[in-house]
């Protein structure tokens, strides 16, 4: 297949062209390093420090054999969408390319802005790059479950059937985001709901949970082929975070109660859940919306998890629990479904002490470039 | 109070500046004539030629001794937004600052990308202006009854409580809006509710439907002062449209079936709501969303009362049912809640034959300068 990925120097972006890459699909990369400036800006240096899109295509090309075309483009501008969607073709497109810190969202005015206009900005682009050039594309589009929040009822899949005096209708299911970079992510869906239902798109759009791992496979590659690894409290995430600190000999920072619960899951089954969708498209004029995660975790069973694997491999942690720097429940109903994905043929790969300790280990030796200054909380949500 | 009202060029920003300023509040207008812009781009000027807003704030001194300050100024420049906030230090802003027109919103890319960014940064930097710079003011905020689209349930004001599998939670009532220009209402209304439960923003925000009528006082005032009067098919209601053609011997262009049923109102009431809202403020982190029309019509059912006022004063008008340009459901059930307005005390000034025999006499008044190439549709929906 011919396949466009946006974003395609971040975690998942990078991850993909590898993995898609290495299917034996033709793979073009696209990305303007928004997310290496804002991290520089921020404070908030990868574990290890990655080479360019150019050079990382030609690594993986001498390393593993692999063609990933790359273009760097700021995709917020509509004139390089419509130039690389045109000149590429794309059957599918996987859309990455957005701003995606809650807490760098949470910032301050300029920040907030940024993440508005650029997640915006860049989906809508996408949507008319789509129905202008290639309308048949499927667009495989990366939410989150952060779109749903933590309500009281068990959250669905994307929809849900409402009676209501006799009656009944199918609705999005209702959102309520808890930073202004996952609201971003709602007003997405709602774009994508309007053209999809108006125009015909073909959309995929994936509620995903917090990844973690080091590598999109099970066999090694070169490290110099990994994708990032944030670990800091503005781009990592709360695993990333908590693995760091047990290294660096530095209390779990558990946010508040830590009763904080949501879906994770393994980097190498989000690669097949977008395999997975990608090899299952949909129809036209249909939103597809998938919750993409195979497990879930209150941060506290999280910092536990943490800790007994460290103490497998004889590190010694301890637990912390901070005043929470957000504005969250701490306590809550959690129950969302995750049925799409499995009845596609999902095979999770769970969280195991292995798995955990296999990122440890890779922490471990890379133990000499942790920043300590950033592995606690820097921004509060007012 | 001391009130700021933005978009105070357009048909409901200038008469409330008229309205509020007569009832002795102080008044501030803004705006950067982006709609006189569009209409003029789009060759749907107005029936009457509208002064500059300095001049109607002169001419308002001198014919009804009210004084409304003006600023022109492009509210989706942030610097702008807090400048005047920032000067103005106003008690209730009343935010009309956004492109109003659906099928400008559908005509194609550009149309499309100013409408959603024009929208969303005057919204977004207008929730940053209150949390910066008067943290206590009040945000009354123009949305639309076409938020909700057609749902198959009946439509509740605002919120929905949903009970499933013995659980229950209130959400936002789920919004599945016609128009690219109806989805950005939807956006707006995700965004200050966002920032109203982290923030503690004081927000109402209006469904409005389409509001009729030539002046928000029942007593006369000058033609000079009056708003503008939009007919065509891209910035005029149906209503205005419907009236100008019985005026000008031309078929009231009905649009498909014509079973297409919104709540409509009278300008003299959206006035009242306004100034209910304003009287009875919303309280800290209050997302308060109030239905606001006063009945609900088919387009069939306009048509036959624009041809009955019509023929009161001996006007015979025809009705013709067109290819529908839009994409929206023609027959559908349509149930909205309102008892919002009418719990703080609506009293509903109804669309009676009067009230419409009063606009065809301003009309035909001014009929020489109705232009017929400007009301039959001009945009499909795809």
């Amino acid at each position: 297949m011919n396949i466009l990925i946006l974003g395609g120097d971040g975690y998942l972006g990078w991850s993909a062209a590898l993995k898609f890459s290495k299917d034996g699909h033709k793979v073009t990369v696209v990305d303007n390093y928004a997310r290496r400036t804002l991290a520089e800006q921020t404070n908030s240096a990868p574990l290890l420090q990655s080479y360019s899109l150019t050079e990382k295509s030609r690594l993986a090309k001498d390393f593993l054999g692999l063609t990933i075309e790359v273009a760097i483009l700021d995709l917020s501008v509509s004139e390089n969408m419509f130039q690389i969607v045109r000149q590429v073709k794309p059957e599918a497109i996987i859309h990455f390319a957005e701003q995606p810190s809650a807490p760098y969202s949470m910032r301050g005015f300029s920040e907030a802005q940024y993440t508005l206009r650029n997640n915006l900005d860049v989906t809508f682009n996408c949507i008319w790059a789509i129905m202008e050039e290639v309308p048949e594309c499927h667009l495989i589009k990366l939410g989150t479950m952060g779109e749903y929040g933590t309500p009281n009822i068990d959250i669905k899949e994307g929809w849900i059937d409402i009676e209501l005096n006799g009656r009944s209708d199918k609705f999005l299911y209702p959102r309520a985001a808890g930073s202004l970079y996952h609201t971003t992510k709602v007003l997405d869906t709602d774009l994508l709901w309007f053209y999809t239902r108006t125009h015909g798109l073909r959309v995929t759009d994936l509620m995903q949970g917090p990844v973690y791992g080091i590598s999109p496979f099970e066999e090694e590659i070169p490290d110099v082929l990994l994708p990032h690894f944030h670990y800091d409290d503005i781009f990592g995430t709360v695993i990333n975070r908590f693995l760091v600190q047990a290294v660096s000999n530095y209390p779990l920072t558990v946010y508040g109660h830590g009763g904080q619960t949501r879906g994770y899951l393994n980097l190498i089954d989000t690669m097949q859940c977008i395999d997975l969708a990608l090899e299952n498209p949909v129809t036209e004029g249909e939103l597809r919306i998938l919750n993409q995660f195979t497990e879930t975790f209150s941060v506290n069973e999280l910092a536990k998890r943490v800790q007994l694997a460290a103490a497998a491999i004889d590190i010694d942690v301890k637990i912390n629990q901070l005043p929470n720097p957000r504005l969250e429940k701490e306590d809550h109903y959690y129950n969302p479904e995750n049925t799409g994905f499995t009845e596609l043929g999902l095979k999770p790969n769970y969280m195991t002490e292995p798995v955990l300790e296999r990122m440890l280990r890779m922490i471990l030796k890379n133990s000499d470039k942790i920043n300590r200054d950033i592995i606690q909380p820097r921004v509060k949500w007012s």
